[in-house]
């Protein structure tokens, strides 16, 4: 086993009417006045706007809003709500809405306190300062944000999408995860996130040893067999509460770092290869996902081969050792459950190859994985053609 | 799944050499003075006693020490260690040792900043003030307490043992976790921690409901498959590294609360049952537990039997579902890694049953399983006795 640190502060209240205690919660943090971010119409139609501006009159907090986030949150929005916090002088921040919402909340919240730029922050050319608390009422599970100290944003001037990684500076304060308001998802909504769950867990287990770590092994396992098993309940019942909980906490798990805790960090490239997918074409992370995961097993498992095949069999039931087949089964899940395997069915027809080669492979770069050249970038760019 | 709340703000650091880590943290908390809490000899053995000063020196704070922590730590030490840190005007306490003295020290962190007898926050009749930070070096795996907010001390005048529970307030600030330091541990100890950690993730797993919560159970199990993994490599070979590694965070993730969130509290009262046990003998608390657990399942398995089978099968690959086969099941595990079954072997040869039912009892009522009558305790006792 690695030698690890790990540190997770927030803290979670999960359940039906879970968002009923965000009034108690900011009147804990004696919150004045919060910056509340979120994204579009949804929190209005399933009346998540409506409960959080109560719990915000109950706790005498004013209210500045902050809305419009895009679903792969970009830089200009993130300096503006900076700005409105400043302006606002406002003490706390509130995100409402899935892992976006979050992530930009939480470069918000870091660039508060700062005389840097906050892109500065993310290519790590300064660190935050006192960074301010963030409160997350979480209405998509998915990317983990709401118990990580993690959040990604897009340059759009550069198409650039990077994360900054702070555990325990960047973690919400609070999370509030309530099942019942995932209901309203779409079926892609859920596809999607079921991709950027099992993906999390992939990035783990897909070391480069063959060793098993027993523990580490069985928690990603559990929570990859938990997701996979909620999928299929949401399919046929999407309004099945039970499993709807455990996919969402399946999806805080795979992320929040203890599972992860003590294995070597992670040498797939799935990442940082579907990063430039949504950043230029502006898909969602998860299908970029469904699109990079088989292309990158074809292309490049060796090494890793032992690991994919072991995980396909403990949660896919795939009894299989080679790369073709277990992609090709992979393939058939994520077409099952309604996410996309090509560019085409992307909806990326003509993808602009030198220019997602040449950002894939610098943020390959950054990320210290130079096995990955822009020869091997493109070849299993090549393989997400059909 | 269960509606619940989750906070653990320990930060770990885990694996070789972790302890080096001790002196940046003390500085990162701006700690002059500590009161350093140890049970006996072993630090001194094993060399943990002097990397704590050398980190305490390096770290420019001066230390009161108070040693002397029994396995079951008593109210009189606690009381003795409080008096001290209010004393010599300490800011922070570091315990080094196992359950016990982390346990003893957080009844000090929480004890010192009120004006009411420690006792009064075990028995609920005051609340603990600001609690002094804590910093827990880890030595024997076992009881969680490294990264939970409980503790449990024992009131040597009434036997009375009782856990105060405070997660978040009482949790370590920081745990330093190094798996070397425990291939000096002796067979027994490690036997004892085995059956502790196991019963852990029993009080979790054995609920009243045959319903799975699929991500819960894949959780739970994970952790008990590798800790009986683990242990069966460590009776082979005492200095595998990888196998001390995997047992020593399978018990911390055992009882730090994140594989029982979601699930609906205990309805298995063996921590209840054995308190006595090694309240009034002074037995090891795992070697109390190997006994009255498979008495338990012999006697009140009725309403927990498919959970219990669930778990015998998947962990223990016993495929039976009547309790008296399982329970034989269990001890005939118990025996193997060296642990008691029966009140003779843990060195009770003649058990005061009348005060054991009597103790036994007041915490159950106190836990709300009235159900578990003094007749009824009296049964289970009764069938520890062969």
């Amino acid at each position: 086993m690695q030698n690890f640190t790990y540190v997770n502060p927030t803290k979670i209240h999960f359940g039906e009417g879970a968002i009923l205690k965000l009034g108690e919660e900011l009147k804990a943090l004696c919150v004045e006045r919060a910056l509340l971010v979120y994204g579009k119409a949804s929190i209005f139609a399933n009346g998540v706007h409506d409960a959080v501006m109560q719990q915000m009159a109950t706790a005498g907090v004013e209210v500045v809003e902050h809305g419009g986030v895009q679903g792969n949150p970009v830089l200009s929005h993130t300096r503006a709500g900076i700005e409105k916090a400043r302006h606002h002088e406002v003490d706390a921040i509130c995100a409402v809405g899935g892992g976006s919402v979050i992530d930009e909340a939480k470069a918000i919240c870091a660039g508060v306190n700062t005389n840097v730029d906050v892109w500065d922050l993310f290519t790590m050319k300064a660190s935050p300062g006192e960074v301010l608390p963030l409160l997350a009422v979480c209405t998509l599970p998915a990317t983990g944000s709401e118990m990580n100290g993690i959040c990604v944003v897009t340059n759009e001037e550069t198409k650039e999408k990077i994360a900054m990684v702070k555990p325990g500076a960047l973690n919400p304060k609070v999370s509030f995860l309530d099942p019942e308001v995932t209901k309203t998802l779409t079926a892609e909504q859920t596809a999607f996130a079921c991709t950027d769950i099992l993906s999390h867990i992939m990035e783990a287990y897909f070391t480069t040893s063959a060793k098993r770590l027993p523990l580490q092994d069985n928690l990603l396992e559990g929570v990859a067999k938990a997701t996979v098993e909620a999928m299929d309940l949401i399919m046929a019942h999407p309004d099945d509460y039970d499993a709807r909980a455990a996919f969402m906490w399946a999806a805080t798990m795979a992320w929040s770092g203890i599972a992860q805790a003590g294995i070597p960090g992670p040498s797939m490239p799935c990442h940082a290869l579907e990063m430039p997918l949504s950043a230029v074409y502006d898909i969602a992370h998860g299908a970029g996902l469904s699109v990079v995961i088989p292309a990158w097993i074809r292309h490049s498992a060796k090494g890793h081969l032992s690991r994919i095949a072991a995980f396909a069999k403990a949660v896919f039931k795939v009894d299989a050792c080679d790369a073709a087949s277990i992609a090709s089964a992979l393939r058939v899940y994520y077409r099952r459950i309604g996410s996309p395997v090509t560019f085409v069915e992307a909806g990326i027809a003509h993808p602009d190859m030198d220019r997602l080669v040449q950002l894939a492979s610098a943020s390959l770069a950054q990320r210290g994985m130079t096995d990955y050249t822009p020869k091997v970038v493109r070849a299993i760019y090549n393989e997400c053609m059909e």
